[in-house]
């Protein structure tokens, strides 16, 4: 009767034996064939003894894969092996696609244990102080197997909304105008100054840890090993470590205020969810709803959302159960304004008014898709109304609005009339 | 002659022993006195035997920090412990937030040594499948000391730019509504099929795994030592776990192709970033800087720097030297139009044109700051010039126009004029 055979997936951590976990060294300890990347097993060497050692090159994951499950499917135990955690950039991504391809489960096919690891984030930043401790992302800068136009759109999305950014892989030999690209994003929404720290080889013999600005990235070497921290807003340097505090004292109003005397340790902020919804009403009611979509980086239909489901709100919202016939409506509404607000740029308010007069021309939405088209003397609004996904009718005691937002919650265009 | 004294923070790992590395055993060892939250200090109790131990509860982070640091300004050599990773949403944050309000320096002060861990992320994905084999964040969703406000743009930025999502604290019994209003957030930007797990406890007792999707999340327990992982676009569920392909083969047009045969395994993608750049000034010469931005969901500043750069470009792209100046010319074009231009959005082309005649009164941009408006027949348009941070002249065999760019690379308006 053929053994039942096995992979075990192993993160062996960033390089030095003493940074693999207990499961890990027992995982390499139970296997009879290992697979890896050639450096990479030369890391582990004290544990290979005894071993069927399968050494590849880079670049060689699918050729790993193939290797392990054949070798499993005879009744072999396999370890298949990543530097740091073996689930993040890591060789469990691609053993899972191979076998999910071959229609494996658990229950019919070879066993499959995943072995987490310390991923190059937490090992680069113990070296660095604490720059991690709060919400962070990892991208890799290698486009390899990632179109870029995905990788710039996630460096751009991150910088926006200020998460302390890890960049693995961030250049090669071959590959050195993504770092170059990847800083220019960064530095459209960071300040020049902001800490970053450059980690090569944690962990390992030519460890070198380098405290820098974001903006004089480039003048550092930077390799296949090394690992980048870009700090989000609050990050400091001082005495040589970067952390990131958690306060945020500093940094918002008191609609985003930090922790206050008087604020209890085991609940909410003030400025938490109860209280920012609380906040949020007063701030709508007094400035208005783009500015407090502004003022907090949220889409208008989030804001419009949260005053629906707060009676205590000065401004009356009303979802509209049919946008077209709100439309409709308001066209036809006496002095009437169209707004358009580019409310998604905090700096920015950008705004073109256009009045709804007797000489304004008015086209469709047409129920087969048509756009919505307005004209006036010397102006003219096209609206594709497939892009118009809800609308709301905002009233106070000096006017009433028809907002019309896209899926993304942004502000396609407002209607207003005087009360 | 005291001893020096000597913090280590050491990240314990999930929560089975055999989940810690070799130098976090080894640091509880050395350690005279292990200081922690009651809980993760039971975890390791086999490893506490002749220590001082100083069990806190929650809530209690600085004075965990304070008693650190005063026993080994004392001398003593303290063992400050956290679940997971020390750095990652845990002690080693606070603690050199407490050292560096002390004026704290490696040279002057005590020895600190940050032991990393295996963090939630990598244990929770390694009991899931291969959720994070791509890019990821991780977002914490307690208030206790972050504004909700912030952690709502990181999830509306995480879930627009495509990021698997690690959502750590999601809820307790006094914290609800944070986790249904981040669903509400991700589901508007991901199908509300979108894999979900849900880990509970992992590596603990009462250790449970549920596969889910993101619209039935509140159909499930989820506590205190939940963590919960949001799928990409991508990410699958099949067989009973969840991966993130790498190949993104299905997701991309022509611009964004994955892998394809005759690709060279160890090269940039020929969508990579050499390739991105050439289909970028394909796309932008046949369709347009605008269309390009959208379709690529990078800010339209990125691709008419991409095209200052490149001389084969189809359009000519120069960087105007001073905004304003160029503004004033352009209000002088004959027959020229204003564009408004909702780029940011990728399924909406709301558009506004107004027509520059010499009916159109214009003012501004004044020295003082003051806005630059202009307005016509029933049309006013009002543009903060303190927003404009970069102009450029974009011309073709049709025409000539000036975009005026935001900060955040955005277009704020462009004024054409037919060649």
């Amino acid at each position: 009767m053929s053994r039942r055979g096995k992979i075990l997936l192993v993160g062996l951590g960033p390089g030095d034996l003493e940074q693999m976990t207990g499961r890990a060294q027992a995982a390499i300890a139970a296997a009879e064939v290992v697979i890896g990347y050639r450096t990479y097993l030369r890391s582990i060497a004290p544990l290979l003894t005894g071993k069927t050692v399968v050494a590849r090159d880079m670049a060689e994951e699918m050729a790993r894969c193939r290797e392990a499950v054949a070798r499993a499917e005879a009744g072999q135990v396999v370890a298949l092996v990543s530097s740091g955690d073996v689930g993040i950039f890591g060789m469990a991504g691609p053993l899972y696609e191979h076998l999910l391809e071959r229609a494996w489960t658990p229950e019919t096919g070879i066993e499959v244990e995943v072995v987490p690891g310390v991923t190059a984030a937490s090992a680069c930043a113990s070296l660095v102080g604490a720059p991690l401790t709060h919400d962070f992302c990892a991208i890799s800068l290698s486009d390899l197997l990632t179109p870029w136009s995905v990788i710039a759109a996630r460096l751009e999305a991150a910088a926006r909304a200020d998460f302390v950014t890890v960049l693995y892989n961030p250049q090669s030999r071959r590959r050195t105008d993504q770092m170059r690209e990847a800083q220019a994003i960064l530095l459209r929404h960071r300040p020049s100054d902001t800490p970053l720290a450059i980690v090569h080889a944690a962990y390992r013999p030519r460890q070198s840890v380098e405290l820098t600005t974001l903006e004089r990235l480039l003048e550092h070497d930077v390799g296949m090993i090394s690992t980048l921290i870009v700090g989000n807003s609050s990050s400091i340097a001082q005495a040589g470590v970067m952390v990131t505090p958690r306060g945020y004292r500093r940094k918002y109003d008191d609609l985003d205020a930090g922790v206050k005397p008087g604020e209890s340790p085991r609940h909410s902020l003030s400025s938490g969810f109860a209280g920012w919804r609380h906040a949020l009403i007063e701030h709508a009611g007094r400035h208005g709803i783009a500015a407090t979509a502004r003022m907090l980086g949220a889409p208008p239909t989030r804001i419009l959302e949260a005053l629906i489901e707060s009676p205590a709100s000065p401004l009356g919202v009303v979802r509209a159960p049919n946008p077209t016939t709100l439309f409709e409506q308001a066209l036809h509404w006496p002095n009437a304004l169209v707004h358009l607000n580019l409310t998604q740029s905090p700096a920015t308010a950008l705004e073109a008014i256009l009045e709804l007069s007797d000489a304004v021309q008015r086209q469709g939405p047409g129920a087969d898709g048509a756009p919505a088209t307005l004209s006036g003397p010397g102006w003219r609004l096209e609206l594709p109304w497939t892009a118009v996904v809800s609308a709301y009718q905002v009233s106070d005691h000096h006017q009433i609005a028809a907002w019309f937002q896209s899926a993304s919650g942004e502000t396609l265009l407002r209607i207003e009339r005087p009360r």
